[in-house]
């Protein structure tokens, strides 16, 4: 039985003790929030103790792993003291909002060997991760064009926006994520921007963009996103190569379809929040935690995926500002 | 080139008569028709000669062939003096409305050796042709359930059902057909009816009906009909087997779908007239009528299969009054 | 916090022990079963006492409320005995394998007043009930033609079939209590079996049937059964009104699609066990039991639901041995 | 009875001519090839006059309009013939292989009036034309994001692709009109382009391609086209706007779903012919060229249309070999 530690009783959090809970082979032992009723109200839930000293978790000796739910800029230090304490740590993503400051926590974790595993849950969700199987045994032949449609139901405000680190890194880097869990080392990026939202023009970030990936092979991600979406969370995949292709449609609450004079089967809108969209991904991803843990090997996806993404990020800002095509190496 | 005439020039007698014209290897000759005017403008159409004298046809010398829409009561006779003339026909179902009609038919065609073919439309169009051979190819195993739903966009006025003989023989014998084209001879049958539409009350038919039948082997085609649907032509067929399943879903105009913040996906209503909903049936039938001449073989379906569905209409009608199951042999 | 015991750990007692497990408001005290080792596994695995006396259940103080998972055979005295204890009960279908037992218990509960549930799963399924809810709305005007359609992965063990009081109240029994969940109650009924399966034949049992049941507004439910389905659990419903339908699809483990040469958007097969295809449902079903009991109301379906379908078992046998309608009055 | 000319009588021209042939309106009264052979059997099978002089076609008296299918290269002395002649011109796309053609055209054409029509057979497309007119009447709300996807069964012979012009004018042209369609004039061209296929090596064309066009209103079209795809002639649109979206799926031959123990639901691949995919597009194209005649309007699209979907073109090869995106005035 793994005894995990949560840090970070917020809205992620939550979904992460309630996992942890129902899993056979872990247990919620602790729950640490600077904000100690949010730590309590957690933890009284699961059974757990709660606390509101976050530094004292990772000396806590009924703590065998955590996992990272604190605001993004905390990210670096608790993977850090984590990898010092030699938990193991699954940390939400982003791992930083710059890439120098993961270039910083690379060198700070030389010689510790920290099992570190990134919060990428996309990759966890039945169709994608199906799919993505799929390609990998050849039900496609070689992938040539993937197509990802990437669109929340609705955008955040603009005071969220303002500090978000842009549309790239705060909504696209789960599509980089995907593109590269499907392509790999990705070597150019070329990118458009969209200022549609009249409510969001002077937050200075794009609300919809359109991004090209090509990787050494010169094999396609094309990645659509908006902020908003009327039916709902819209995110699905097709994997196109010289064989066939696999399509990963939305979901939706009900099978059920509906006809009458006007339409004939019409579907429910799509879910359209991401705790219900990727409640299956979240409980799949940390299975993936805890069995790498117990099987003593690397969890996947770690820092490094996360430091890709990053640049990607970086990169497709760069292509949507100057209009290039922007080159990695 | 096979020159045709066409006997009745009605709503029917317009779609054959375009569809010869439009045979690479058939030529609309002669349209025949009691009302002259109507002859003449369907002929003018498609550049043929226009006719009041129906009887004429049989011996017309410039005639290799005739197609059958006369009203239902002359099916017999036009049937007769075509085989006596030893011209092919193509005649549209039903062949009468009584099963003694047709025993007599038969009589008087013994010795003759026609080519009849009995326009039981449905068997052409190409989903349930498709599943048809599928099935025969062994694409579900052994075909142990079959499913037909067939609803009509709306019920005829009150006057046509008073002279329709009844839901069985006007409406469900293209499904009774079609249990047959998949099932064979059938040994069983259990109906049941629905009397629900008000406006329909007084003229003592069902308005909906819901048939089982069975055939020497055990295997059953359950028949599910309504007088109306408010989706358009309600058309579909399920052929459940050992090892799978074949579906034909409805037709529709075009392939879109559509998504806003109350459904998503939702199509089009479904093709609303059964001459566009059979279009590519009318057509196909009419391609298996030259072929089977200029082959020099039997076409299909022929009237014992019109027989046949009488029969089943009659049992139908018979079991839904008794509430027992009627038995064939 | 509701303190519920569970009677039976078997395969439907652990799915309920789950449940109650994981249920926010509920709290899994007690687990009783002969088998001690079943019991102590069960009672492990959520923080559960367990017991082998079951009778002892009835009269503990700190069990609130009770859920029979116990043989069919002891569902009618284990729900007396709950009644006499004055603690609410959730019984798993179906009450008895006879209408006279049903009756027999009526008469003993008499002036108790006891709250018993009876564990028709499927009305709490998501889509079947949001389809219900729609048409009380009025979704599709008038409902006319309920068609269910519902086909198990496979046949169980013979050993199985010989006890398990034949087709119609081992599996159809759930498909009446939808039809009476859709059109409430049920004036006539007609129904035909099949003996398809040769490995099934000296069971004496049907294999296949196929009902059509009647309500006193002539409003119909078409029923097809399958002992097998190779695509695995085939479960559709489909509710035809005046003004529209609603449908309900299977479903699948994802939402992926798969293009090939040989066929387009290929989805996957059904899920193919009850528990996983029907896991929403069961938890929505103890939701509903617990939220009863809280608000002092009375749960849904009930014993009165129980006994109607197993009326309509009775029925559905009767008329497929004789091939006479059957009406209940 | 608008009496029509044909110019060339290959592929295309076959199906100009039966579309004439089975128009109520237009007769088809004389075929020109320089290929008498071809001409005459064309001529034959609808019943017109045959000819290998094609410049008497414009001052033939009998001949009130003329269709032009010859090779590109005689498109614009062709185009230009008919406007001397005062003769209305439904002319294959593309207009020319260059936009100085194009430009000279024009010039020559000043003080003509010609009706010229240009066969962007795409935009009579039941379903392309039914999103576009729901999208114009409001139903996506603003129309923010256009996603095509183009992509052909298989690639043409190199000795094919060698003179074609490259894929943005051989194939993309089509899509590149789609988005004007819906979109309006483009202000910004960004491409990347793909070099997939080694039988194609040699041959310096791109094999697959991404392009992302933006209008004035920052309003963006993404399309994604290879020379191949398993499946069939993959040819989906997706219009996606403030309050929802619309989608084109593929066409198959059929509405027929398989379903096994391996997979459900399986479609038909998509048609693979491109006559038989946009056979119902050209008939409307057709349609629409009689009626603007008739009626004395303007046909739509014209050479205006030609000409902004070659600049395209031109400035998606400039975009894809540069890395830099193409700004149109």
């Amino acid at each position: 039985m793994l005894r995990i530690a949560l840090i970070g009783a917020g809205r992620i959090g939550q979904v992460h003790a309630r996992s942890v809970a129902a899993h056979p082979e872990a247990q919620l032992v602790l729950v640490a929030d600077p904000f100690l009723d949010n730590a309590q109200a957690v933890a009284a839930a699961y059974g757990a103790r709660a606390s509101d000293d976050v530094d004292a978790v990772f000396t806590d000796d009924e703590v065998d792993a955590v996992i990272i739910c604190s605001p993004t800029p905390l990210h670096v230090p608790h993977i850090l003291a984590a990898a010092r304490a030699g938990k193991p740590a699954l940390c939400e993503k982003p791992v930083a909002m710059e890439t120098a400051a993961v270039e910083n926590l690379r060198a700070d974790l030389e010689g510790l060997d920290p099992v570190v595993m990134l919060g990428f849950n996309r990759r966890f969700d039945p169709s994608f991760r199906h799919i993505h199987d799929q390609v990998e045994a050849g039900a496609v032949g070689t992938l040539e064009q993937l197509t990802i449609i990437s669109r929340d139901p609705a955008a955040p405000p603009k005071e969220y926006i303002a500090v978000s680190g842009g549309i790239f890194k705060d909504m696209t880097i789960h599509d980089f994520d995907m593109a590269r869990y499907f392509l790999g080392d990705i070597v150019a990026v070329s990118a458009v921007g969209q200022n549609l939202d009249p409510e969001l023009a002077d937050t200075g970030d794009f609300d919809g963009v359109i991004i090209t990936l090509i990787n050494a092979e010169g094999h396609s991600a094309t990645i659509t996103n908006s902020r908003h979406c009327a039916s709902g969370y819209d995110q699905r995949l097709e994997a196109f190569g010289t064989k066939g292709a696999l399509f990963a449609e939305n979901v939706r609450p009900t099978t059920v379809r509906y006809s009458t004079a006007e339409h004939t089967n019409a579907e429910d809108p799509y879910l359209d929040f991401f705790l219900q969209r990727y409640e299956a991904a979240y409980s799949a991803e940390l299975s993936e935690f805890i069995a790498a843990i117990t099987e003593g090997r690397r969890p996947s996806p770690d820092i490094e995926d996360g430091a890709a993404a990053l640049r990607l990020a970086e990169a497709a800002e760069e292509s949507a500002r100057t209009g290039q095509v922007v080159r990695l190496n």
